[in-house]
């Protein structure tokens, strides 16, 4: 029997090899990274690419190949590869002809979001994207509080600033909520984001 | 003893890593594709990049993940994973603020320039690009030739719609000639496609 979501998509199990995400992060402080937000922003951008509204991928996970097999009569297999650290964002795409580009992140802290869930290529890259008027924010999510912000990447990078001259690690949750804008979860699309860029840009 | 580019850039022997994809490409019409254009837009692309002049990224090649191993005090070592089918070009970013999108090929052919280089899903991607008002173009290289065009994303739909139609399955190099764009080839930076982009669009 196949199930359905209620947008009529067929329910497809997660496939094995996802599994090894789940198994990676566990012994993280952020024993959910990645993993449910992704889900829910994969699906947001499909809904977006569906109806014509925006496109905008997740870039493949970097991999370094090191041995790849070629079987007689069927595919190649890779053998032997490595993750290798991510010089970008995660997601980036058009929309209305603008560049967008984010990072999406999640912690289960709850005062704060910790600033170490960015890598410092990530933070050079967002600050190069504002330099070309590029659209760049990052997707914050509190966990357990079910709670999703957009954070346009200037103020990222005045917290990550502030780090570098000896200040906190993080940005506190009242910073965030004072700065950022609050995306309520919905059904059709998970996290309309696309609604605050709107917003932000006068692109509507 | 390290030995480095005319830009001070040092030089980094190709990885091993590297070596499988001449192998894959060895028994196919074009042995060549992928590789040489591949290396000088990377290296193009890193000269946009270092002069703060556009942010345009190769994406990584899609690879499904099987399985993962987790050695204690080493990194995770990939043991089984298969190449995926990209559902977009392979480059994107952004320049002065647009959205900019492409596909890079290659042929050994002098006459014409094959339509099989492209798969569906990135004529289908090229497509919602320009609804979008991203702009989005591929660099087509005559290897035997030595010679590289753009040509706008709205130009090979054509071709594309044509062969569709019944008509033929490649673009002839008269046509290319006509509604393309030849890219002299330089050393800094080697294809300067950036060039061609601010004469279609007025951006410079």
């Amino acid at each position: 029997m196949n199930f359905h979501y209620p947008n009529g998509k067929p329910y497809i199990p997660k496939a094995k090899s996802e599994g090894f995400k789940k198994d990676k992060v566990k012994n993280s402080t952020y024993s959910n990274r990645g993993m449910t937000l992704e889900e829910d922003l994969n699906e947001t951008n499909s809904y977006y690419l569906e109806r014509q509204i925006a496109i905008i991928h997740k870039k493949p996970t970097p991999v370094q190949i090191v041995q790849v097999d070629y079987p007689k009569r069927s595919a190649a297999v890779i053998k032997e590869a490595y993750f290798k650290q991510a010089s970008t964002t995660d997601y980036n795409g058009v929309y209305k002809g603008k560049y967008l580009d984010f990072e999406a992140k999640e912690t289960k802290f709850t005062s704060s979001f910790p600033l170490k869930n960015f890598h410092p290529h990530q933070i050079q890259h967002m600050s190069g994207v504002l330099r070309q008027d590029g659209i760049c924010f990052v997707i914050l999510r509190f966990s357990t509080l079910e709670e999703v912000y957009l954070l346009q990447a200037h103020h990222l990078l005045e917290f990550w600033k502030r780090m570098e001259e000896g200040g906190r690690k993080s940005v506190t949750k009242g910073e965030i909520e004072k700065l950022g804008h609050r995306i309520p979860l919905g059904l059709q699309p998970r996290i309309d984001y696309i609604k605050v860029i709107n917003y932000l840009y006068n692109l509507s």
